[in-house]
C-alpha cells in the first residue's frame, strides 16, 4: 500500500524551494551573479584545507579495512572519546564516550533524540521563529510539534507564552541557538530562565521534560562573543550537533548527539539510539568522515565573512528604516517587513532580483529571512538595490 | 517520556553479539589468530586501490564547495544518472535518474522502501532463512514481518508455504538473494515463479504487492554464474543495493534504492523517499562517497578468496557427513547441525574455538551459519579442528 502520508507531502511545495526555482529561472536570463539570492542557508566558505589534508592523510596511511570497516552500532569508540574530551575541555561537562552518539549530522541526531524521549501523541514545544523542517522532523515520529509565539523584541524566548504551552503531554522542548532564522544567540539569562521553567514543570507533571538543543550554528557567534553552552544550564539536555556549518561540510552528513551525563537515564538514551538506528536505517555516519571529524574538532572555517556580511546588511536595513534585531551569530538576519503581508513584500522584492523568504513558515508572519552566506562582494552590490527597492516601493 | 519500545530492545542481546563477545574473550587468552571466528559477516578483502585513488583524486582536484556541499533531497543528479546508466547497460531495464535514490547503504534503502509501500498494520513477508535485522527494520516501521518457512532442500523458496502466507494485508515481499545466511542464489525459475505468484495475488487482492529486493551480495556469485536480476522478472520491484560488500565499504554507508521504471507509481515512490528522509533524518549519504561511488560502479573487490573459502569449507563439511547445500554466492554457508538443537551444537563447537551461529534467529532452527569472510590461511587451519570436533563429539 503506497503510504498516503508521504505521498500527500509531495503536494506541499516549500516556499524556499519555490523561491529558489524563481531565482534559478531569473539567473538564466540575467546571470546568477546578478540575482541576489538570500534564500538558501548554504555555507559559502570552503571547508578548511586542514580538513582536506586530514582526509588525504587517512586515505594514504590507514589500512582500508580499518578506514572503511563497519562502525560499531554506537559509533567508533576512539571518535566518541575524542568528541567527549573536546566537549569536556571546552565546556567543563564530564562527558565520556558513553554519552556520545555519532550521527549523520544534526538531522539524524534530532531523529534519534526525538524518538528516544517521546512516544506517540507526546508534544514537543519549540519557539518561533523556528526552522520549518522541525515540522516533519517531529510530526513524522508520531509526536506533535507545538510552536510558542516569538518574542519579536529580541528573539529570545517569550516565557509568558512558553509557560502556558508546557503541559502534561510535553515530553521535550526543542531549541535552536544561535537561531535559524533570527540569528539570535540565547543569552545566559534566557537559558537560566528556561532551565528553571523546565525544572518546575518537570516536577509539576512528575516526568522529565527533556531539552533537545539543535546546535549547528554553535560556533558561528560574532563580536567575540560565545554561545553559552546549553547543556550547562539544564541536566536533561540532549545536544544535537553538526559540522555542516562549522566545517562547511553539509553534504558529508556528520555530527553527533551528546547526552548530558547528569541527564535522566543518560547512558540508556545513548544505547537506545543504537536500537532506534535499526528502525530508521541509520547505522552510523561514514567511517572515513567519523575518523576525519575526530581529528578536526578544534577546527572551523573562517566565519569573518559572515560577520562582515551581517554588519553590512544590518546597517543598510536600519538605514532604510526597517525594524531589525541585530543577529548575534549564524548567517541569517530576520527583519520586520514594511507591510503586514511578508509574502507580498518578498514577491515585490523579486522584481528587484532580491530573493527574500517570508517569515510565515518560520512561525513568524510579517518578518522575512535573509541568508547572507554569500561573497561579501555580492552583498555589497545588493545594498544599493535593497535601498532602491525600499525607496521606490515604500518611500523609505 | 523515555520510549519504552526502544528501551525494552536493550534487554534482548543478539546471539551473534554474545558469540562475538565470547570469541573476543577467548582471543585474549589464546590470540585472535587461534579463534576460528565464523560469526561475523564483515568483508575480509580490502577496498580496491582504484576506489582509494578516486577518493584521493576528488579531494585533490574538486572544489570543496562542490565536493562537500549539500546533496539535493533526492541525491546528486550526476550520481543518479551514472547509476541508472550502469544498471541500464548491465540489466537492460530503462532506469533513468528519476528512478534512483542514493542511500546510506542497504539498511537506509530498506528503511525508505518499507515506509514508501507499507502503512501501519500492513504485512511484509520474507522467506526463511533470513537476515535477523529484518525484524527491527520492518517492525519499527509499524508494519509486521511474517516469515515463511525455509525450503531446506535448496534454500530457494517454499512456494506452498509462501502462497498460503500472502493475504489481503501483504503489502510487500522482502527477499535477499544471494542470501544471508544460506548463500543461495535464487534461480531464474524461482524468480519467475515468485513473479507469477505476486501477480496473481496482486490481482486477487486488488492492490500491488511490492517486491523489495535486498541485494548487497548481488555481485558475489561463484562458478562464473550470475545472480539473475530480480527486477527483470517483476515490475513492482524496489531494489535495495549496497556497496558494503562489493567494494568492501561497510563503514561508508553507501548504496541506493532503484525503483523499476515499470513499477506502479515508480517516480512517486522515489519522490516520496525525499519526504520519508525528512522524518528519519537521512538527508542523503556523504556527498564525497556519492561522487566516488559513481566513478566506481563497474569496480568490485576480488571475490576469489570467498569462493576459495567456500570450496574448502563445503568439501570439509560434506566429508564430515554434514547435510549442506552448496552456496552459490555470498560469504556464508548454512549446514544442518548434527543434532536438533543447533544452539547446543554451537556451544559445543566453542570448546574447539570454533565460533558458529545457530540458525534459530535466521528463522531456521537446526541449522548453523558460518561466515567465511576471512583469510584462506585461517580457514585452512580451521579444517582439522572442525574434523576433530565432529569426530570427537559426534563420531563422524
Amino acid at each position: 500500500m503506497i503510504a498516503a502520508q508521504y505521498k500527500e507531502m509531495l503536494g506541499a511545495k516549500s516556499v524556499i524551494r519555490t523561491l529558489s526555482e524563481k531565482a534559478a529561472a531569473r539567473a538564466k536570463v540575467i546571470g546568477y551573479e546578478n540575482v541576489f539570492d538570500y534564500s538558501l542557508g548554504n555555507p559559502s566558505v570552503p571547508a578548511p584545507q586542514g580538513f582536506t589534508d586530514t582526509l588525504l592523510s587517512l586515505l594514504r596511511n590507514k589500512d582500508p579495512m580499518e578506514l572503511h570497516g563497519y562502525s560499531p552500532t554506537l559509533g567508533i569508540h576512539s571518535v566518541k572519546e575524542k568528541i567527549a574530551a573536546s566537549l569536556r575541555a571546552r565546556f567543563g561537562i564530564p562527558y565520556g564516550p558513553e554519552h556520545i552518539f555519532p550521527t549523520s549530522a544534526a538531522a539524524a541526531a534530532l531523529a534519534h533524540a526525538l524518538r528516544a524521549v517521546t512516544v506517540f501523541g507526546d508534544e514537543v514545544l519549540t519557539f518561533a521563529p523556528f526552522f520549518p523542517e522541525y515540522h516533519p522532523y517531529v510530526d513524522l515520529t508520531g509526536a506533535v510539534l507545538r510552536v510558542a509565539p516569538a518574542d519579536t523584541k529580541s528573539f529570545q524566548i517569550d516565557f509568558g507564552a512558553a509557560q502556558k504551552m508546557i503541559g502534561e503531554k510535553t515530553a521535550a522542548v526543542l531549541i535552536n541557538t544561535p537561531n535559524n532564522p533570527s540569528g539570535a544567540v540565547y543569552s545566559e539569562q534566557t537559558l537560566q530562565k528556561l532551565a528553571a521553567l523546565l525544572e518546575k514543570k518537570s516536577r509539576e507533571y512528575g516526568h522529565a521534560i527533556y531539552l533537545i538543543s539543535d546546535e549547528p550554528y554553535r560556533e558561528i557567534v560574532f563580536d567575540h562573543q560565545e554561545q553559552p553552552y546549553v547543556s550547562k544550564y539544564y541536566a536533561d539536555t540532549l545536544v544535537c550537533y553538526s559540522f555542516s556549518k562549522s566545517l562547511s561540510l553539509p553534504g558529508e552528513r556528520i555530527g553527533y548527539l551528546a547526552v548530558n551525563p547528569a541527564c535522566t537515564e543518560a547512558e540508556t538514551i545513548v544505547n537506545m539510539c543504537g536500537q532506534i538506528s535499526r528502525g530508521i536505517g541509520h547505522n552510523c555516519p561514514s567511517s572515513l568522515m567519523q575518523l576525519a571529524m575526530a581529528e578536526s574538532l578544534e577546527m572551523t572555517v573562517d566565519f569573518s565573512i559572515y560577520e562582515k556580511n551581517r554588519n553590512l546588511l544590518y546597517d543598510c536595513l536600519k538605514e532604510t528604516g526597517l525594524e531589525v534585531v541585530k543577529p548575534g551569530g549564524t548567517f541569517y538576519i530576520f527583519p520586520k517587513a514594511p507591510e503586514e503581508d511578508a509574502a507580498a513584500f518578498c514577491e515585490k522584492a523579486l522584481d528587484y532580483d532580491l530573493v527574500l523568504v517570508p517569515g510565515d513558515s518560520f512561525g513568524c508572519p510579517g518578518y522575512f529571512r535573509m541568508a547572507y552566506c554569500m561573497d561579501t562582494e555580492k552583498v555589497e552590490r545588493s545594498l544599493p538595490v535593497l535601498r532602491k527597492f525600499m525607496r521606490e516601493t515604500y518611500g523609505k
